[in-house]
């Protein structure tokens, strides 16, 4: 049986700001490191020991793999890294403070952009200062690959490939992976390994910086739905306070 | 034409101690983080874009690679590690004061031990506590491969290996990849490089943080030999510096 260990990164100095991310490469807030450190120590405390990890290219999901493997001493992990497990590109909004576009474009379209499974913010121009069109690190890629906007299913259609020919081979003969990446991109893999509905996933949040453990059967898919958080009150709490966002 | 960098890690807890460290994973010390962070400004100025980054399994050499690409905003590479880029295997020294052992074993044992090319020290009983053998991160080996003492010689032969199979291929396509390593492990590279003899090769010190450049030729082979310091005058005080250690 294999385990999947999926850590979503802490706060970032643009969600201390309360600014729209993305693909914008955005490091780690203080707080954002303790919360890393701190998933690194509940790994060690529930003896979670990873064999191999992923991340995105993202600096801020990085940063949180390694300050959590420093803290459980599995720096040596080997590590692979893929644009698939990205943030969703947040379109023109990116760089965008969340409480001005609510009130700009009102409660309804707000929460359709953020929520709704097929529904992506206005393409953001490839000349633009928050475009990443032009970074080196997606250089590989065919431009038409690179996104300009992405809605949750495209996220989840971009995420699987990346699921089934490189973290799924890692998980055969019974090892432990560890996923870290962010909010839209594990909720796109937990989408798929919970069979989650396209209108039942806009209720879903994984909160920061708390380890959630998969076992998986022999089709890599999860014996107990949900998964099961390391630290399952403050998981809890979490996901309460954010139900409550905006109340 | 591809490029190789190497970077020798910087000051560890063990090396301020004036301790023989070899495979005991001992992290860097505050000076050593300020050397890794120097180390990734040095690539920044000189525009020195690594495509891929190897360091070995121990925690220093990954704490500076970490330090110094996320100065240069380069955490997002693809990166790898391996055993045999390990430091040297310090045998019953590990763990040791080098003053002491110096004292304890006279000047001409002691310099033996340290630059000799083919006399290791005793080797390290499997059940000392300095010993790797029950490492889980070198479980997958066989026991016989994990070393209890390695001089010089040991170290260019687990070595090679490696670079033949797993760093040239990465530098072909001019691709230019950066080595993120110790003392012994990049002068075992550098000896096979600039094909230095058995008897040379003791005089050749690495100063730490400074990365080294090396551009390659069709063999992947040094283009001039000894290749480039990224910082030439502050590599050149740091081997006067190693000379003088001690007189």
């Amino acid at each position: 049986m294999a385990t999947l260990v999926l850590l979503r990164h802490g706060e970032s100095v643009w969600n201390a700001e309360g600014l729209f991310t993305g693909w914008v490469d955005v490091g780690l807030s203080e707080k954002g490191m303790e919360e890393a450190r701190r998933g690194g120590r509940l790994l060690v405390d529930n003896d979670v020991m990873p064999d191999v990890v992923h991340t995105s290219v993202l600096t801020r999901a990085i940063q949180t793999a390694n300050a959590a493997l420093g803290e459980a001493d599995l720096l040596w992990l080997p590590v692979r890294r893929s644009w698939r497990l990205n943030e969703r590109h947040y379109g023109a909004l990116q760089g965008k403070n969340k409480a001005q576009t609510r009130e700009e474009f009102g409660d309804e379209q707000f929460m359709l952009w953020r929520r709704s499974y097929d529904t992506p913010p206005p393409p953001l121009p490839d000349g633009h200062e928050m475009s990443q069109v032009q970074d080196v690190r997606y250089a590989t890629l065919p431009q038409e690959l690179i996104p300009r906007t992405e809605c949750l299913k495209d996220v989840v259609e971009r995420l699987l490939p990346y699921w089934y020919d490189s973290i799924v081979p890692d998980l055969a003969s019974g090892r432990t992976v560890l996923v870290v990446a962010h909010g839209n991109s594990l909720r796109a893999l937990v989408k798929h390994l919970d069979k989650i509905s396209d209108d039942e996933i806009a209720g879903l949040n994984i909160p920061t910086g708390i380890p959630l453990l998969y076992d998986l059967d022999e089709n890599y898919l999860p014996v107990k739905q949900g998964g099961t958080y390391l630290d399952p009150d403050a998981a809890q709490a979490a996901i309460e306070a954010v139900k409550n966002q905006g109340k």
